[in-house]
């Protein structure tokens, strides 16, 4: 069944089900938010064929991921989800099970985190088309800005890099990996498919910082890879940085699969883990990688220089500067 | 120039400067909210030759329109708007003036409300696309709802309906109106090509209610037509509707070129005219368009029937049940 069969208020009845009941049907959305924080707010587009295929993502995934990006987002903040709004564009050939399934994986990593969709537009394009807008509360002194960073604090990864881009390869060319077990093979997939907001980061550094603590730190997710994320708060807060590559976290079967040049590549330059990368005071850091654990780790420190170096703490390899070479351009 | 001149990054510092400066460079954006009011959103998504064309609409017109489109929602919830975010998806060989003239025309309205742009993505799609969500502040007993209506109240019309649609006859068939001065051919297209917000509407209530009431008024925009609003309403609150075919305020101009059928017809189901309809005691209702003036008019009024009826005050027409059989099906 196609949505022309149904119509617009036919999709219109069967989205709605997934909203809370009472927040339909009026022209906007109207939420009640805390007095005391700030409102976050972060929007993703995505397009069929550009930002998922049929070929490496269901649509259930597709949703997933959808929700897990803008989550993330606001994650990196510090903010709390609210609520989504999600406009979506059809074809009238567009399968209605597609939408739906789309919409069930959405609707799943959303409820994770108690996140409803509050809002929607329904329109036709011959190009199936999703944008997502999230709102998050946050206090205001907490923050997390990637212009907060400062010499000499250390650079957090929340957990392991290079398991979605793995997980892609894996979908994209089965002869990668054949020695995988099903375990390990499954662990990468869903990396890829279904990446989890690091919003559980959250109250564990509040507590870490303490509530009388001034100190603002910085940090963004690592959906466009961690040195991306590396170099965008160095840039942003005017510092350099010196980036251990022994220090990365990386899934252990990289060791076993891949050259170490290869799973360092992923690492750095995958994305899509959706981690947090977090700049903040050296002792404060070390609490937090203990009480994440899971693979957390400090990768790092924030320099004065704005130079940003990988180094090597093993000896092997000599230090190189770390760029965004290898960093995805648009519209090339 | 097109956009694969100058890349994801060019395009994205170009943008960046229709937003404020201190707002860009997070994951999201942060805003100080009003303690005391409620949080109202609303999203909406446009896609290049179904809700807008080159051939009737200019970028910097169909800029003005989506912005205007999304703020019309917000005042028809009672809302004050706070920002926008919007994602845009353009194709390699979308034009650079395409882009920029559309964000010209989407800047130039959301600053007669003081509402900024405070986030965004752009990717690349085959379909030029834009998602616009906007934000706003309502006070929680002040929020206009299509519930709200109750039998015997008035229901008011801002201002004429009608214009859009002659401005886009206008635009698509130069044979129509060929007698109209230009002044009159000016303001219909207007009406279509840079429709306001009646945000400015807001204050009036207000102060007509008065801070002590109770009382909570129903409405929604006209953006799908006045017949459409004053059905949804009446669904929404379990009433019914008379409306006097003789108090719609249509365009003057309308009676020199158009029959009376026609302009009637354009006045219901012509749409886009963003003006708000308002359900809301009859004493309150003249006193709002005696303030409002310029051509708003009680229409009618709420009954307990569920039953819509089209009136006509002078004797001329029999009473017709007025239908949504004209209103626009997408999908088909």
């Amino acid at each position: 069944m196609n949505i022309k069969d149904i119509g617009e208020q036919g999709l219109l009845r069967i989205l709605q089900k997934f909203c809370p009941a009472e927040i339909v049907g009026d022209d906007c959305a109207v939420m009640v938010t805390n007095p005391n924080k700030s409102l976050a707010v972060t929007t993703d587009m995505l397009v069929d064929q550009v930002h998922f295929s049929d070929r490496t993502t269901r649509p259930y995934d597709a949703g997933w991921r959808a929700a897990a990006a803008n989550l993330s987002d606001l994650a990196a903040m510090g903010a709390t989800p609210l609520a989504v709004t999600v406009a979506l564009a059809v074809a009238a050939d567009t399968a209605l099970l597609w939408v739906e399934e789309f919409y069930r994986g959405m609707t799943a990593c959303l409820q994770e985190y108690h996140t409803p969709i509050v809002g929607g537009d329904i329109v036709r394009s011959p190009v199936v088309t999703v944008a997502i807008t999230a709102f998050g509360e946050v206090e205001c002194d907490r923050t997390i800005r990637r212009s907060n960073a400062r010499s000499g604090w250390a650079i957090v990864a929340t957990g392991v890099h290079g398991s979605s881009r793995a997980g892609l390869e894996l979908l994209l060319n089965p002869e990668f990996g054949q020695n995988l077990t099903e375990v390990d093979r499954t662990a990468l997939i869903l990396a890829h498919q279904r990446p989890k907001p690091r919003l559980d980061v959250l109250p564990i550094v509040w507590e870490i910082l303490g509530s009388e603590s001034e100190t603002l730190i910085a940090g963004m997710d690592s959906s466009d890879g961690l040195a991306d994320a590396i170099m965008q708060i160095c840039r942003a807060s005017g510092v350099g940085a010196k980036v251990d590559r022994q220090k990365i976290p990386i899934p252990n079967i990289f060791r076993e699969i891949l050259s170490t040049e290869k799973a360092l590549d992923w690492a750095l330059y995958g994305g899509e883990d959706f981690e947090l990368v977090l700049f903040l005071p050296m002792v404060n850091a070390e609490l937090l990688v203990e009480k994440i654990g899971n693979k957390s780790a400090i990768v790092g420190t924030a320099t004065d220089s704005t130079d940003i170096w990988l180094t090597d703490s093993s000896g092997i390899y000599s230090d190189a500067k770390l760029t965004l070479d290898r960093g995805f351009q648009h519209f090339r």
